[in-house]
This record gives C-alpha cells, sequence and structure tokens, in this order.
C-alpha cells in the first residue's frame, strides 16, 4: 500500500491552479478545493449539488501534482480512472501547485449579469426537484420522508423538522407527485404539485440609513420588485456608535432596536411580495449584508464590544440563521445566508462589495473606498488585498453639517463655480433646501480651485476675496462669529441661507484627511506606489454620488484620470443578489476573509503624523 | 500514485474485524468504520470527540486489509505512520475484512451500569470545557466566538445562534474565564466562571399510558431522580389507534395532543430538576424514546399513514429537533435526541429496548417481545435480528376487559390454584378491585392447568367442573348470558364480584395467538428450531410483570426452563439512559435500523392458519 503522505496545511500560503484546455491559470490559498478555486475565477466545472460531495459530476483529471483520494472518490471511479488522476474537484484539496484537466460541460449552465458587470453563473442555494412517487404498499414500506429524500437523487438532504409534519398528509393529497423544496443541502418543505418554476429569494442591503430589498426570481436570475425603506432605528441614532451607545445606557434598547429592524426587514418583504404578486411562502431564503452593528442589533446580539478599543466583533462567520431570526415572515423555514465580517468596522456588506466589484479577483490594483461616518478601503488584487476601516467623523452625516441634509427634494448636490457664476444642482424641481453630501465635497472642491478656501481650509480675508472675486467675494458673510459662504440666498439675513461654514470645512476636512490615511496606509502596506492603482470604486449611498473631480481637488481619492474613478453604486446590495444567485460566489464571498488582510489603524504609531499632513487640500 | 481502488459499497453484506492485542473478533456491516465496530463490541478506542474526526485521537494500526487514507489522515500521522497502516479508526471504513491493532488506552474511561447488565462507557454528547482565554487586544482582535471555538481544541465546534448573543456580555463579566457548553459538536452555550461538573440529561419514555423521565448526572452516570406520570393524552384513548383516530376526526386533536405530550413531558421535567435541587437550565440535553404514535404526536406530525395499511411511518429517523419542540423547558438551546424507528409498529421503544438488551450484539440467540396491545417482536442474534410487530388486541387493556384494570392499587396481579385452593395476589395492602393484566395471565393459565378450561378456551360444563373440582366450581356461574368464574366475591351476586368471563378468555386467547404466530414466523425467517432460543426477554410495563410460568403454560411464549424466561424490565427506558450516557450507544441504536430486518405480518399468506393453530392453549 502506497498512500500521498504530504502533510495538509489549509490556509497557508498560496498555489497554483492551471487549467487545461482552457487555459487559465489561478492563485488560491493553500488548502482550496479544485472546484472552489475554478469558480471563483469562472471556470464551469459541472455540478448539480453545488460542490458539496454528493451529485459526483464535478469530475477533473489532476494531470500534475498529487492529491490524495478521498473516501468519495471510489464512488465515481473506476481503480483506473483514481491510478489516472481522476478527482471530485469538490474533494481535491490543492495543497501545491496542480495542473488540472476539466471535461467539456455536460449542461449549459444560466447566467445572470450582477455586480459590477460580473456574469453570475446561476446555481442558487434554493433548489426545487418535480417527484413523482410511487406509492407505498405492505410490500414497500418505506417512510413518506425516506420516499422523497431518496427520490431527489443529486443531493444528500438533510431534513428540516418542520418539513416532516405535513409530509403525510401532502403526499396523499397529490398522489404522490410533489415538489421537494431544498435550501441548500436541507429539504424545508414537500409541496403538492409541480411547483419548481417559483422559487424566489429576496437579498437584503441592511444599512444603518436606508435597508433596500430586492426580490429575485431564481428561475431566471431577474429581480422582480426592489423597494427601500429608512431603516426604523433612526430615532435610536444616525450612525452606529449611538445605536450602540442606546443600548449601553438602556437594558431594554438593543430589544427595541432588534424589533424596529425587524418591521422594517419584514414591511421591505411585504412590500416586494405584493408588487411582484405573489406570497411571502414563495420565498425560500433571505440574503443579508450589513455592517457589523446592524446585524448584530437585528439578530439581538449583544453589540457592546463593538463600540469601546479594541472593537471586537461577536463572530466573523454567525452561526447559521434563518428568514424568522431577522422577523421576516417568509415560508416559515427559510434560511437566512448572512454575509461575513472581516472586523468590527469592516464588515459584510463592505465583504458583499468587495465580491461584487471583484477586488479580490481581478490582476488590476484597485482601489474601493465605502464613504461614510466609518468609512471602509479596501486595496489590492488577486495578489493580495487589505483593508482598514478609517473614523471619518460626523462630516457626511446630514445632521453634523450646518446646513446638511440627506439627498432628497431640495438637496443641493452639485456646485460649479466658472469666473464669478456659481450654478447649484438641486434634487427634484425644487427650490433649494439644504445640502447632502456630494453638495458639501463639490462646494468645498470648487472654492478652493477659485482660492475662496485657501489650502489650510480657512476662508480667506474678506480683503483678498473681495479683489480676487468682486462678484463671489458678496457671499462670504458672516453668521454670528462664524465665517460662512453663501450658496442661496434665502431673503437678506445670511442665516436664513443656504451656506458653507468654516466649520463644515473642517468635519470635511478631518473626514477626508482620515480616509486618505486610510489608504495612504494601504498603499505603504502593499509597498506600491499610488499611480499604481488602476481604478478607484466609490461605494455606498454616499460615494456613489460624489463627483469624482472634486474627490481628487480635495484629496480624498489618488490623483487619477478621471474616467478611472467609478461611481460603484450599491454594489453591497448587488453582493447580496449574487449571493443569493449562486452558491459558488457565496463560498467566494466566504473565501474573501481568508484572503484580505485587515489592517487596524488605531494601534499605529504612523496613523497621527500622516493624517496632520492629509488635513490640508492639495496644492 | 498508488491508491487503495476498492470499491466502497457501504451496507451490503458483512465484514470480519480483529483486534489485537485483546483478540475480540466481530462482524458488522460493511461500510461500518473500525471505531464503531469496535466500540459496539465493547472495545475501547482511545477518543475525545466521540468519532467526530477532530480530536484524532482515535489512533489504530491496520495490519491486514486495505483501508484508504481519509483527507484527515495526514493531519495526524506521519508519510511512514500512514504507510505503515496507521489510520484514525473514526475514519478508517471498513469494507472487507480486516486485522486491526489498537493501542493501550491513555485514559481509563468512566462508565456506569445500565440496561440489563450493560457496561457503558461515559461519553456523552453533552460536553463541558473550562476555558481561560486571553483577553482582546488591538493586536489581537480574534472574534469573541473564535476566541471560544479555538480554544476548544478537541472539537470542531458549530454555534448555535443563540449562544452568540450573550457571550460578549459573559465573557468580559467573568474576566474571560468561562465555560463552554457543548452538545455533540455544536457549542450551545458559554458559561461565566468554571461549570464543568455541573452537565444533566434527562432521558424520556414517552409511553402510551405512562411516561417516565430519569435525570441523569453525565459527570457520574448516576440517575439523580425518576418520576412516571400518566400520558396527559388519555382522555383521547387508551391505545394508539384510538389517538391516531382522534386526529383523523378532529382537525384540532392533533395540536391538543401534542400539547398533551408536552405538559406531561415538562411536567416531569420539572419534578426530577425538582427533587434533585437543580435549575432546568443545568439540563443541556433530552433522550426521547417512544413508539412511533407516540413521537409523531408530541411533535406535531400528522399520525394518519400509521393508522391505516399500508401503515407509513414519517420518518424512521426523525430529523434534529430539541428540547422545546417537545415543550420541555430546560436549556433553551437543549438538543433532543430521538430514538430512530424500524417501522410504524416496531418503534424507537423497541429500538431503545434492543439496545439495552444488546439483542444484535450476543452471540446467544433469542426473543425479546414486548408485550401490550401491539406487540413488537423480535428475534436472533449478533448474526442476524428480524423483528415484527403483532396486533395482540385489547387483552392487555384494562378496559376491554370485564374486571379489568391498570396494574394499581387492589389489582388481582397473581393468581394461584392447588388443588380447591385458590391464593390471590393483590397489589397494596387492599381488597381486590380487579384485575391487571399478569392476573389475567395467571387465572387463565391456572385454569387451563386445573381442568376447568379446556385446551380450546372454553369453561367446561358446570356437571364436569362438579366432578373435577367439587370447591372450585361453585365460583364457574353466570352474569348475563356469560358463563364467567369469580375470583374474588363482594356479596352474593357474581355480577358484583371479580371474575373471568368467557369473553375474557377469548380476548386473551387472540392476543397469545397473534404473538406466538409472530415469533412462530420469526423462527420460520431465521430458519431455527424453537428450541435453538436461549432466553426470552418480556419487556414493557406489561410483559415485566408477567409470570413466565404462565406465559409459557398459555403459549405466550415458547416452552424454555422457566430461569430462562426473563423479565427485562422498562429496557426502552433504560436505552433511552444509555444513549444519554453515550454517544457510542447512541450510534448502535442507529446501526440496529440497519442490523435489523423488519417483518411484515399483514401481508403473509401464512398467518391467518398459523394464527388459527395458535389459538389453542398447548397441550
Amino acid at each position: 500500500m502506497s498512500v500521498n503522505a504530504e502533510t495538509i496545511e489549509p490556509g497557508t500560503g498560496r498555489v497554483r491552479l492551471t487549467f487545461a484546455p482552457d487555459g487559465g491559470e489561478v492563485r488560491v490559498p493553500a488548502g482550496t478545493t479544485v472546484f472552489d478555486g475554478a469558480s471563483w475565477n469562472g471556470i464551469a466545472i459541472d455540478s448539480t449539488c453545488g460542490g458539496h460531495g454528493t451529485c459526483k459530476k464535478c469530475k477533473v483529471r489532476i494531470t500534475d501534482g498529487d492529491v490524495p483520494v478521498d473516501t468519495l472518490d471510489p464512488r465515481a471511479f473506476s481503480p483506473d480512472e483514481l491510478r489516472g488522476g481522476w478527482r471530485l474537484a469538490c474533494r481535491a484539496i490543492a495543497t501545491h501547485d496542480l495542473a488540472v484537466e476539466v471535461p467539456p460541460l455536460q449542461t449549459r449552465p444560466k447566467a445572470a449579469l450582477v455586480g459590477v458587470g460580473r456574469h453570475v453563473i446561476l446555481r442558487p442555494s434554493v433548489q426545487k426537484r418535480y417527484l413523482e412517487l410511487k406509492e407505498p404498499s405492505l410490500e414497500d414500506q418505506a417512510s413518506d420522508m425516506e420516499r422523497v429524500v431518496h427520490a431527489v437523487e443529486d443531493f444528500e438532504l438533510r431534513v428540516e423538522l418542520g418539513a416532516a409534519r405535513g409530509i403525510g398528509r401532502t403526499l396523499r393529497s397529490s398522489d404522490f407527485k410533489v415538489t421537494a423544496v431544498i435550501c441548500d443541502d436541507v429539504l424545508i418543505d414537500v409541496e403538492p404539485g409541480d411547483t419548481t418554476e417559483r422559487r424566489h429569494a429576496i437579498a437584503f442591503d441592511l444599512g444603518t440609513t436606508t435597508v433596500v430589498a430586492t426580490l429575485l426570481d431564481l428561475a431566471t436570475g431577474q429581480p422582480l420588485a426592489v423597494r427601500s425603506m429608512l431603516n426604523r432605528q433612526q430615532p435610536f441614532g444616525a450612525d452606529v456608535i449611538s445605536r450602540v451607545s442606546a443600548t449601553m445606557m438602556d437594558p431594554d434598547a438593543l430589544e427595541m432596536l432588534q424589533q424596529r429592524a425587524h418591521e422594517t426587514m419584514n414591511g421591505l418583504a411585504g412590500e416586494v411580495c405584493e408588487e411582484a404578486g405573489l406570497s411571502p411562502a414563495e420565498v425560500y431564503e433571505i440574503v443579508v449584508c450589513g455592517n457589523v452593528t446592524m446585524m448584530q442589533l437585528a439578530l439581538g446580539i449583544d453589540p457592546e464590544p463593538l463600540g469601546m478599543s479594541p472593537f471586537i466583533i461577536t463572530a466573523r462567520r454567525l452561526p447559521p440563521a434563518v428568514a424568522s431570526d431577522f422577523g421576516v415572515r417568509v415560508h416559515p423555514r427559510a434560511p437566512a445566508a448572512v454575509f461575513p465580517a472581516l472586523g468590527a468596522y469592516v464588515g459584510g456588506d463592505i465583504v458583499a462589495g468587495m465580491l461584487a466589484t471583484g477586488l479580490t479577483r481581478d490582476r488590476r490594483v484597485r482601489l474601493f473606498i465605502d464613504v461614510g461616518t466609518n468609512s471602509e478601503i479596501a486595496l489590492g488584487s488577486s495578489e493580495r488585498v487589505v483593508a482598514t476601516a478609517a473614523p471619518a467623523g460626523p462630516a457626511f452625516e446630514a445632521a453634523q453639517i450646518r446646513c446638511g441634509m440627506r439627498a432628497a427634494e431640495g438637496a443641493i448636490e452639485g456646485v460649479a463655480i466658472s469666473g464669478e457664476e456659481m450654478t447649484l444642482e438641486v434634487i427634484g424641481d425644487a427650490a433649494p433646501v439644504g445640502m447632502c453630501g456630494s453638495g458639501l465635497v463639490d462646494a468645498v472642491a470648487q472654492l478652493v480651485s477659485a482660492g475662496l478656501l485657501d489650502h489650510s481650509g480657512r476662508f480667506i480675508p474678506d480683503e483678498d476675496a473681495a479683489e480676487l472675486h468682486p462678484q463671489l467675494s458678496t457671499r462670504l458673510v458672516k453668521v454670528g462669529e462664524e465665517r460662512v459662504f453663501v450658496l442661496a440666498w434665502r431673503g437678506d439675513d445670511p442665516a436664513n441661507a443656504i451656506y458653507l461654514s468654516q466649520r463644515d470645512v473642517r468635519e470635511l476636512q478631518f473626514a477626508k484627511a482620515s480616509i486618505a490615511t486610510g489608504w495612504r496606509i494601504l498603499i505603504k502596506e502593499l509597498g506600491l506606489d499610488e499611480d499604481e492603482i488602476t481604478q478607484v470604486l466609490l461605494a455606498g449611498s454616499f460615494g456613489s454620488y460624489l463627483s469624482p473631480a472634486s474627490a481628487v481637488r480635495i484629496g480624498l481619492v489618488p490623483k487619477l484620470a478621471l474616467p478611472r474613478i467609478i461611481s460603484a453604486g450599491n454594489v453591497a446590495g448587488e453582493g447580496a443578489k449574487m449571493a443569493a444567485l449562486s452558491l459558488r460566489e457565496r463560498a467566494a464571498a466566504d473565501a474573501i476573509l481568508d484572503e484580505v488582510e485587515y489592517v487596524e489603524l488605531s494601534g499605529r504609531a504612523d496613523f497621527n503624523d500622516m493624517f496632520m499632513d492629509e488635513l490640508a487640500f492639495p496644492g
């Protein structure tokens, strides 16, 4: 007896997989299965079970390198085939470089375009199988459950107790013609007749401010309805820290916050189902991404350790949950797939964003920034990715800016200065009533460009302003003791106008310095130069609306050619949809935890110096 | 690369395992692991994880025969050791005969004596680990859950969501000195401080008539309290068929029956905890055995298909359940381990009984009979076991016998006739008020011996009786049109007496003929002679009280020397305790489903002829 005796040490270092005949080559962490390595890199291998080792369709041949025979392999291959290197890809663990031959696909997979231009092969966790079963007799007394489970040939099913409750009646009322409803490898229900075409999931982006729900048709990969709603936790504070604080001051607050999250999510679930005209019971899974605080509050997990140094999360990968743990009343046994988190301030929303942008799969070096009170930053390529969180302060919170408001009707979202002319972009067909985050950044950027704000962030003296901009300088006035720049007058009193105050500028400087310090430290970590970055992805509800030119002007992002600065949109929501549509993408999201290194800023000696340097606006 | 290329086909045929140095030899189904094969046969192999492949302590050397290298093996052995045949016993699947060398035990396992003289090595599913954890810092931001999970070295833990909710607070309130509570391989709680000595389970025998709960100290294996209670489902009917019928006639009955079972079980749980002076929250698991109807009703599973041909069970192995699924309020995340069932009328109670008696592990050919309205019968040895269910009719139900009653105070439980003298054994220090099942069997056996009942089961004519037994024959009178034999007068009117009626005798004949036909068919199935049976085990609350002599006299059991007919007691309850004390015994119970063949009587052509032959009493 001779054996492959190489010690398996998953998770150490990276190995190279080369795939024939398409010639693809990928580097994956040692310990990854060949199946995952291929899937994450868009190389399709036959599989109906999604890598569970049950369908035995993911046959590949290892042509160079050794992979030990797994106990499942002898069920799929003859002795000669095993000797010839044939293995089940989902069981073949790559501990060193391998060459892999992939047979032609037996079935052409359906696909959908989601994320940032990502082509997702449809393989949702939710599966249905229509079964016409033989009726039991005294000669064939197999149990109802075994009759169903054995008929589903491509899964080794586990069964939910709840699915057992009505199965006897369902089988007998439908002449033993039923549809098995499967999530992952769990039988969650048996429905009368053929319902295979009807399967749905809801992807939730559980934001601190806004919650978005997308109802997906899993048979086609298409969204059927999208709705958003303000998170009903708002009365407990606008940002995560104030909500964590609420739980520390009031022992009942955690339960109330959990309740509010549940109301929000369940309300949205009802709305999207109603819009699509289907029963919530036909939604068999929910996928949820959100920052760590939102996830812990929604699940009733004590968030206190998140709120104070050293910022400890309860679990990077949360234990299995069901939709009802989020208060979402869809199918009673629908599971809830939850995105994992890298750390207290780089949560599942960012992991979802990295998935949607393919940050860890792309050869290009890219910078991902989700701009907000807490800004998450990730930098890297398929070779290596590092991530951090930067506490940007309240500049992007409407409440902390004198004339700040959310990006709603009447908000100034864009400012342009040309000579003595100033043009405002206002949301909706309305008179301006305030200024949202992108308007703030634009206003500051334009005033710096116009010379009315100096590089230190101070409004220049009145006499200098009058000389430089005779018209515009009339807008530079005082409200109380503070100098402000009026964007829109409402009557003669500057106190009634929409303006940018000196303190607002300071808040923004603080925020952008924090973010810029973050990505500069990441650049340093990777040993890169700033000009090696090929793309900046601005994510999140705020980042997506930023003007790239203004972001560069104030130094919030590296100085790249403007077309390389991309508003990536709601990438967290896109990532959640991808995970609903594909188990492989879900596995890829999980792998991000092992692929991305978290860099903690608060402990670093170089942070303060760099931060001080970044406070000024670029020359 | 050379591999072991033998095709693995678990469950086909049996293979022989010989163990060195103790020389033990066992036959197990192909596909069994070496670990299970050894454990089931009392050969101890080191293990702390109970065969989950996580502790990597169950090292053995295969000295003859091939076992492929499992993916886990290279983590436990050097290449040289692998080549030398070393394998993890829990991963080594026996597909053909093997010789296995077992190293001396590192730790001497604790054991308890339960079941029918069975020595159970303590390895409960419920485990605790005391952990003194390093406090987190900015340099060590591992999540709370990972900190705990990684510290438990001998398990690859899964985590219950509920265990996550308070972990942050628990860790911080106890200076990171906590106890992990583990069931199987799931972390169900984290408790402050060191609570390792306090772990308990409750074993339930969920009978149709009586429910018994035993509170076990899992640290010592000792019972701390035992309580029994009538099943509160009684108002819905005395036997399983009447309870199934109730659900068919009233759509609300299932929920009510479920509720009654929950009240009974939770009531008992409260009582045993109170008796032992411990909080129900310190009970981390319940184990439940019961017949299929009881299990399905308790779990709210529609029982209708059990009640009509072809008698289909929902699942032989029920999906995972928790204590709260049985309405038992102990630790909120305590699992419920449920015994599997062979078929609709050979349920988990009988599997538990087979476990407790070691029926499938013993070399002797033994006959197991649980006497009741539905009587379960199993016959065989470690070579092969067959089982069946015999519908014995209502003879053993107090309500169907004219003067029948439960085995309670005042019940005639024994009858002896010597010459003209009749002696009664009555339960309690009381005047007789009725006759329980064992009294019925005794009365009939004694009257047959005395010649007052003929072999066809008819009372002999009055004139013959007067001649044969001048004294006793005065007890042979009429109540209405029916002849009866008075056991105890109450006044002069026979209608007020405690008596045995002609119809009672007929009911008993029907019952014993059904049971005897059952075991005769099983003897035929195994190709045995009646005298090859070395022992009869009478089980269940009724069987245990039967007089062996009377059972032989009426032909209920084969004609063996009386010391070979054993009252085995509440073997179902013993089996439940064994499963609570040992994961290995639990696995053995599960294996019984694959080891024991179920023989359905209702479809058999030879049943009616044999049944007619058995109606008479033996000559």
